[in-house]
């Protein structure tokens, strides 16, 4: 590999989108737009790009300096840390785990935490991002706690899953009889920097803790240290990934808007979405890369938060948002891609490759299957070969059948490219927030669920609610076969 | 655990469909449906089961048959190569892969192969379903090939990712110091009963086989040798497994069409896809189990499969088909939910619940947190409580903003309800295909991807193919950022 900061990479995308399959010329007028459609935009989108310059000047945009973050604390608990501790557990949800599990089954061995300590070059990582009691007693079942250190992330410093879990492992840390009183040495703390019951429980414990950084909402945390410290732990090399981020940034800042593919990726999303004869609101995204597959699920969020809003800016009612959908090749080709070529024109598919991969596998001949159609024609092919042939043969079939694709592209995995990747797909979320005219870093809808269940687990001062909400449950409709 | 054939469990479904959530009196008329729309469709649905019930009497629907079939062969092979073996791991893709996954997440410990060997009650099990180079060498990586026991499953005989993965696999064999011509004591061939190579290459090398039954697709084979060969090495009890699938067989054909789930769910599920003001396109399934996660998986496949289609039975072009979406209660909570709730109305939610957990875990009382009110109203609840309340809550908060849901509910997860929601789920299938006016048991779209990997990856008898798709692509309209 280069090192990340070879000059001749500095003035081009290592990550860069073919979108030659949306237009009517590939995909039909049932599938594609039209160039002039996507051109009548681009006043629209430098528009976009100056305003979010101005917002980014004016301190209103802070996910888009963080690659210039400083690390060195970060850097320096890894190295405090890594040799007296084995596992690394992350106890967050939803902006607090997906970016730790993304990286992690991007940049990792893809059994990392299955191979012995010593040749994994990193801790071994867990995303504790569920609470379902079989799952947490399961993990707990797997821990040597006192080579355990926990990572309790949440930025408001209550969000209800972690905040349980957290209480259920300080009590094993305390109770372990090689523990006790030193449960603080085990907890590391990621919250706000100064507000919520975490931060002031942290500050008064005197436990180790990191900030995440005002105005930046979970899903765009990944760069924080809500994602950067278990990457760090877990091997990776964080200063590359920031890197990758940094270019990414600089990039969409100082190159005309219609020619940066986050502008062109959140332009084509809204007008496949308005598509006049066969709306695509279904936006699959599938990585032809198992390590990226999780970047998928993190993009998951992203875009479903941003963008599932009820109303526009000005208070209208528009009940808009694409649906994203994660998918992953080959594997779905054997599960989706027969719905995705015969089903509904409603979708508009963004693929993922990679062109190499880190380890590739050439395929023996094989006399005693020589004679076998089923087997000999793969004899000194690679499968990362078949893995490609299969991704064009997808991508031709979807063609074929008038439906839209388009493919974003990069060399090999590796932080510089992830990095990138990351904050390409931020950018565009943040472009596609304003041509659909909604607030693209809010999440109001999210809001009585959790009121709910604070009254249905009686918290205090939610007494009013649980009466209202049992009543409710009791006069809803039931119809049980 | 009460023992599966408990006789009063014999009379009813133990997997319940709780559907008061999809009428207009509970989610609105751009929700809802009505109950007279639903009972409009009775006579059909029990003509539906009429049929079924003509058509499995001819043989035509063997996955019905399955829970009654013979086990001594599978139970045998297990209990001869458990001692032998650690690892069993499947090459297949698809419906080859899927129900193995859902069983294995579902029914063993949720770190079942971090376990250590003597503790986990079965052999760690590793299904390999995606070619990507960096994910095969990586499980290479981490096995004692001695000790490694593989099954290759392929319907066909002639999957490519399968066949390509099976010939890396014996090379490793052969080439191993320990094994070499020994190789055949470490395959297990799950194929056609006569037809296709690698029936051919079983038959005379002599390799201990077994068969998918003639009639049965991969989408619909878990409950054949394909999933109960690696259910039962794992250490689940696949006799318990079948008997939940038989009774749910047998409920479906004896009780009337309208009190069974199945036929109410693809009923519900017809009406919401032509729902008159908002038709709802999109089915998501979202298990509040993490053990039934890959259930939901399993399901995308079988619903995107069978439904998706471009011709009706009577040849008129219909490009029909939900699209299936896997989501995971609670952790989509924070990734989801907000598009879900104020996005468009254009969803149809199957949640999926437990009643009780395997391990429930009681939240602690803890004085240094006794001040903050975001952790201090846990004390004496579970875990389980708390995923039952945002469970609860979820349900609500879409109902009030007109969201429609329903609700598969069961006592707990175990064999014999796990074998009852495949089955139920798979009825639910056939049943929409024909209200659909589709055909559920095949999958035409696929086909032309084969051919175009087939002819990418030189297989001769490809040439003019390989010939026309390169020119198609160089064609392709082009357009890079």
């Amino acid at each position: 590999m280069k090192p990340w900061n070879d000059p001749t990479w500095k003035n081009a995308m290592r990550v860069r989108l073919a979108m030659g399959n949306v237009f009517e010329e590939a995909v039909g007028p049932e599938g594609g737009i039209t160039r002039v459609q996507l051109e009548s935009l681009y006043d629209r989108l430098r528009a976009i790009q100056r305003e979010i310059a101005v917002k980014r000047e004016a301190g209103a945009l802070p996910f888009l300096d963080l690659p210039k973050q400083e690390i060195s604390s970060i850097l320096a608990c890894v190295e405090q840390n890594r040799p007296k501790f084995e596992t690394f557990v992350v106890l967050g949800i939803g902006g607090s785990a997906l970016g730790n599990i993304a990286c992690h089954t991007a940049l990792r061995h893809p059994y990392h935490n299955f191979l012995p300590a010593d040749s994994r070059g990193g801790m071994r990582i867990e995303v504790a991002d569920n609470i379902d009691p079989d799952r947490i007693t399961g993990l707990f079942d797997t821990l040597d706690l006192p080579r355990t250190l926990f990572n309790v992330i949440t930025k408001s410093g209550s969000t209800a899953e972690t905040a349980s879990t957290f209480l259920a492992v300080k009590k094993l840390l305390q109770d372990h009889p090689r523990i006790g009183p030193g449960w603080r040495e085990h907890v590391i703390v990621t919250t706000d920097p100064v507000a919520g019951d975490l931060r002031k429980f942290a500050s008064r414990e005197g436990l180790v803790s990191f900030d995440i950084p005002q105005g930046v909402g979970g899903r765009f945390s990944v760069l924080t240290p809500v994602g950067l410290l278990s990457a760090a732990m877990s091997g990776i090399d964080i200063e590359e990934l920031l890197a990758g981020a940094a270019d990414a940034v600089e990039y969409h800042a100082r190159v005309p808007a219609e020619k940066c593919p986050a502008f062109a990726g959140a332009a084509l999303h809204y007008l496949m979405y308005n598509h006049a004869r066969a709306p695509k609101r279904l936006a699959v995204m599938m990585p032809y890369s198992h390590a990226l597959k999780d970047v998928a699920d993190w993009f998951r969020q992203l875009w479903a938060e941003s963008l599932g809003k009820e109303k526009a800016l000005d208070g209208t009612i528009v009940n808009v948002g694409p649906t994203p959908i994660k998918a992953l090749g080959v594997t779905d080709q054997h599960s989706q891609v027969q719905l995705y070529i015969e089903g509904p024109n409603d979708k508009l598919f963004t693929f993922i490759e990679t062109e190499t991969f880190r380890n590739d596998l050439v395929l023996p001949s094989d006399n005693d299957l020589a004679d076998l159609g089923a087997f000999n024609y793969f004899a000194g092919k690679t499968l990362g070969q078949l893995l490609h042939a299969e991704q064009k043969a997808t991508t031709l079939a979807l063609t074929r059948r008038q439906r839209p694709n388009m493919t974003f592209s990069m060399k090999e995995v590796r932080p510089y490219t992830v990095g990138q990747l990351f904050m390409l797909l931020e950018i565009q979320t943040v472009v596609a927030g304003a041509l659909f005219g909604i607030n693209p870093f809010d999440q109001p809808g999210v809001e009585a669920g959790k009121v709910a269940t604070y009254a249905l687990m009686d918290r205090p001062g939610y007494e009013n609610e649980k009466r209202a909400i049992e009543q409710e449950i009791s006069a809803q409709a039931e119809w049980v076969l």
